[in-house]
């Protein structure tokens, strides 16, 4: 039994999804507890829990407040008129049935990108492809634009989303753009306030802006007739009372999320600094993580592992890590100083 | 503006789905509150939350804790080898997307039950009729049983829907048992201990026996392969932090499970007490709740109504209503004052 896989052993875990302490913990025995977890990209900052009403838990959550939390969303998402918001348990909750509600066999996904989306449509028997620049999207069935992108950052205007989505609207094609990172990016940048009333649709994650990615909640954006089959499938409870009393309070708190906006950019400032100074390359990034290049990746990647530092790496891109941003000048150290030292091994 | 509608005119609620204060109130705005809400099968009796860890709300539940959940379901239900409990939040989510994932044309539901399953494969396309016995499913695509049936409470033995599965198996068909309300019934009326390895699901909700229908929390008891399919459906990480911890302690808490169970008995018996003094007929019922007939039902629930007390009515059998059980004295007392008022009245 090998405790401690050296750089180069294929290692059971960090290519999958991020935050999976547990297998971290199986794979680097000896690591020091607590883990610091920089492998997702969910914020360091949660959006504080308070007091919820036992009701919260006990009852079933009534539609009322359920519309409540809806349009909460869709003025903090500034959706039109014509769109709908609606609650989901997790954006992903939408990507995983999505295939099955909109059957298609050509599926395109821009870039390298969050790998949900493709193994979604790949269980439900579509053919999914990888495509490199926009245009190649407009004969799909259906095209998918992580936005900013997931894990590189890379941010595709609005205006040229709009202009693929009438392409794809030609041929009854559907358009889904995952914004699971947008909160924090320009409010320009969003389809959302200006979506076309047919053939896209739009996924917020609650989550990870607000630091409760263990609430499960998350929207879908979409146009009115395509958000009736939606809401058919999501049923009349889709979220729990938790996330209702929470995510309706959070979204109409836009002085909490300006809050955390100004400190999310200091620690991607400082996180920025301790890569380079560790010889890192800065190749992309959102508000909320760093992509940054290493000719020794996979071996720091390794020495983060030992000091008890879960970082996300790729199996087909072994020249990356992903970072997300520590939140505290104690977890700044610790991943300085695990670099620091990682570097000064063979 | 007519705030107080009499029993005879059409209300706009107490037939939809229960727990809907809300629209109670809105129908009722003069009725004193708290309202006591009788309209749903949730236990009065909640599971006690605790204290639960910050990083149930602020991380992505791990891999390692939904299987820990899933396992105690599986051990909770007693789940054959050859089958697999999956977590959902809620069963209704699983209701919601299946038309999807197991497309079907001609779909049979057994008796008058729980709307959930034909508004969804409605929705879904499909034509969806009533059977009167168990023997006019066999030729469907898909046949549902809801076992102990809402709102009645009819038990088919779990060896029928055995022989129906076998049947149904033979044209590719699936047989969908919701076990919503089994909880609390002999243990030997489930079908899933013995469940076939094919063309078989069951359904199980966590909330009601539980008393935490907030939280979002129930299970999908299927045959290994249509289990990877649904897996892929519904994502790594299905039901929120507070539901893996939660769960997974409850379902493996028997002594909880059996004083809740003692405490329903009684509790039901003094509902029955009470409803036959008011005159009604017992008709069916399951632990969780009764189904009363009276041939002033309306008037009776709408006494109710103005007295804060809201239980479940149906537009197509309007001599029936449903009552949950009251969990205390003070309920009851409640209750019974509430109906002997209503009696009186013309």
């Amino acid at each position: 039994m090998r405790h401690h896989p050296t750089f180069a052993a294929p290692t059971p875990f960090g290519d999958g999804h991020g935050g999976d302490l547990s297998a971290a913990r199986r794979a680097y025995p000896l690591a020091p507890e607590p883990w610091l977890d920089l492998s997702t990209g969910v914020s360091p900052y949660a959006y504080p829990i308070g007091d919820l009403p036992a009701e919260a838990w006990s009852r079933l959550p009534e539609p009322e407040a359920l519309r409540a939390l809806e349009k909460a969303a869709a003025l903090a998402y500034r959706a039109s008129e014509g769109a709908a918001a609606l609650a989901a348990p997790g954006s992903q909750a939408i990507i995983g049935c999505l295939p099955y509600l909109w059957p298609a066999r050509r599926v395109g996904i821009l870039g390298h990108a969050y790998r949900g989306h493709s193994d979604a449509w790949r269980a439900a028997g579509a053919e999914v492809d990888r495509v490199e620049d926009l245009a190649g999207l407009a004969d799909r069935d259906v095209a998918i634009v992580v936005n900013p992108n997931n894990p590189d950052g890379r941010l595709v205007p609005a205006e040229d989303l709009h202009a693929l989505a009438r392409e794809l609207g030609e041929h009854d094609g559907l358009l889904i753009v995952d914004e699971a990172f947008m909160d924090f990016v320009e409010p320009a940048a969003s389809i959302i306030p200006a979506m076309p009333t047919r053939g896209v649709l739009a996924l917020r994650s609650f989550g990870k802006a607000y630091g409760l990615a263990g609430l499960r909640l998350g929207f879908v954006i979409a146009p009115v007739e395509l958000a009736k089959k939606l809401r058919a499938a999501l049923g009349p409870w889709p979220v729990s009372g938790a996330a209702i009393a929470l995510g309706a309070k959070a979204l109409a708190d836009a002085d909490w999320l300006a809050t955390a906006r100004r400190k999310l950019t200091a620690d991607a400032a400082a996180l920025d600094e301790i890569l380079l100074s560790a010889q890192f390359e800065i190749v992309g990034g959102s508000p909320l993580f760093r992509l940054a290049a290493h000719r020794d990746a996979l071996k720091l990647f390794d020495a983060l592992a030992r000091a008890g530092i879960l970082v996300r790496r790729f199996a087909s891109r072994p020249a990356l890590l992903r970072f997300g941003l520590p939140g505290s000048d104690a977890d700044r150290a610790r991943l300085r100083a695990a670099l620091s030292f990682g570097a000064t091994r063979k």
